[in-house]
């Protein structure tokens, strides 16, 4: 499990990919840590306004290099990208090098381990900085045995019926929400983006097969002194590739009950093999039936994710789909969570 | 995926561990590679029957060292355990020294990596020796897509009530039976031992979570050209530790029928979480309708290891279960599995 350092002044390396769809993990920060940003580094958009890039961002300069960012006294820089199979793009080099220079601890999601790269661990090595590698798999190899059950903690774990469907925000809302309710909630992140937010967490999907649930046992074990944990799902039980991870967080964390993203408007897979999603019942019955052989639970509700399309459009889909399946659901980030958050915790 | 070489004059490593329990691997071995295997090498058990230790084994001499063993020009080792989270044990070091000074591959399941060893790779390049570690997750970063669907072959995986219970030794046993039926059969292995019987695989549960289901869609792809394939199965959907890697098989594999193999008398999972084993209605449905959401798939019946039971006992206990199910239940190493076969292929 990482544990990053209580970073409170992020520099946020974009290079070249500043934007909401490809600089997801930028954006999404933004918006979770938007009061612990002070920069954005990127020399392609140097000057502009960031929230023509992504509207929700606090109003933080654009800057060309670490040199400039330094009246801004970073303490860290977050690479704000994460692409599938991704290594460190090329033209992100010099400005790690010149921050790790500066004395700036790195955190980082990428696949390519930058700790393991011996140019910059020397850099690190003479300035002092540290390098975190937040997809670095745990070193312990533990084999869950529901031993996440036993906590008094409340578990409640978000699934999907695909991947990028909204999972890390619902939970994110769902904890936020609780809070505001006055409840001691605690986010649990699974993915490289979630563990920037959260600042601890394990990625999941980077685990050997045997040990993923374990690696998840093992983090909602470290949260068992709240009333209740949201975790953050991955991928899909239906999901051919990645359906794996979704059991090991399904069977690792025990939750007490689910709530089910979808995304509005989403009929196929996103990513290969592009396929039809599975029917509701179908979907929400192997949930169940699946999680239940350790650990009896109920999809509680549904997240419905309707980014881009319009009020009257998203409400229709939502009662329509609430009428179906007998369930609450609502669009977390347009509507708030309130009824999910009641459904999952009743 | 693994492909060793068609080594068939072997030495089988047991230094002082010989026996059924003992030394799985090498039991496994004399069983299913009876024919290759020219001597065990166990220097606490060297002189004595390999038959007093392993009931099944061929007629093969036990030996203190390589040394003794160049009347029978061995062009393997093949190190016969393969324990939980286990290194290389001190005292099988001498051995694989020499044998890899005399020119011989070595062949292992350890978790530690002899490759990766200094000393033996460096023994190895000496005298040309290869060594090879099945347990070593394949480079390729595969994600599945459902492509093992595509293919021609019929597709049978055995899944289990729990680890340890005759998956391997079911797939086997079907695969032979196929063949004396005159079909063009395919064992895919999946495990380090099935690998050293068939020489050729992938460890599933060694694999990074993401590109598990992807790496046993591309053994299944290289076995299309079969009638039937019978896939090695590993753990239990229902296991809180090893479903991920389950579901892998599951999902990657794409079934056309399900095989569900179970020990009689097993009420409770051996290793931790220890808790009772789920009801067969609760774990069949959770098996097909998981598996539905990529391929419809069905349990066409169950393959019950009645080890250590009397005839009487055992043939009453499958016919109480066949009652119960409606299914055909055989075990497969006393009674065969005609019914079994016809069932999986009908």
């Amino acid at each position: 499990m990482h544990n990053l350092p209580p970073h409170r002044r992020l520099l946020l390396l974009t290079e070249g990919q500043l934007g909401v769809f490809t600089a997801k993990t930028a954006a999404s920060l933004l918006r979770y840590r938007a009061a612990d940003v002070v920069a954005v580094l990127d020399s392609a958009a140097a000057g502009t306004d960031v929230r023509s890039a992504v509207p929700w961002a606090p109003p933080v300069p654009i800057l060309a290099d670490v040199a400039s960012a330094a009246p801004l006294r970073p303490d860290a820089l977050y690479v704000g990208i994460a692409p599938v199979g991704g290594a460190l793009p090329p033209e992100m080099r010099r400005h790690i090098r010149e921050a790790l220079a500066a004395g700036l601890d790195i955190v980082s999601g990428l696949h390519e381990f930058l700790a393991d790269d011996a140019e910059l661990a020397e850099l690190a090595a003479r300035s002092g900085a540290r390098l975190f590698d937040v997809r670095r798999p745990p070193a312990a190899r533990v084999v869950a045995s529901t031993r996440a059950r036993e906590t008094r903690c409340r578990r409640v774990l978000t699934v999907g019926t695909d991947c990028n469907v909204g999972k890390m925000v619902t939970a994110l809302e769902l904890t936020a929400a609780a809070r505001r309710a006055g409840r001691a909630a605690e986010f649990a992140a699974t993915g490289q983006t979630g563990i920037m937010i959260a600042g601890r967490g394990v990625c999941v999907d980077a685990c050997v097969a045997d040990f993923a649930a374990g690696a998840i046992e093992t983090l909602v074990l470290a949260t068992a002194d709240a009333d209740v944990c949201f975790i953050e799902g991955q991928g899909s039980i239906g999901h051919p590739g990645f359906s794996p991870v979704t059991l090991a967080l399904l069977h690792g964390a025990c939750p007490d009950a689910l709530v089910l993203v979808h995304q509005l408007g989403r009929t196929h897979y996103r990513a290969p093999p592009f396929t039809p999603l599975p029917g509701w019942r179908e979907l929400i019955r192997a949930y169940e039936h699946t999680a239940a052989l350790v650990h009896p639970t109920r999809v509680g509700g549904v997240a419905l994710n309707t980014v881009g399309h319009s009020d009257d459009e998203a409400r229709a889909a939502a009662a329509a789909l609430a009428a179906e399946l007998g369930l609450p659901v609502q669009d977390p980030v347009r509507d708030g969570c309130d009824r999910l958050l009641a459904a999952a915790c009743a």
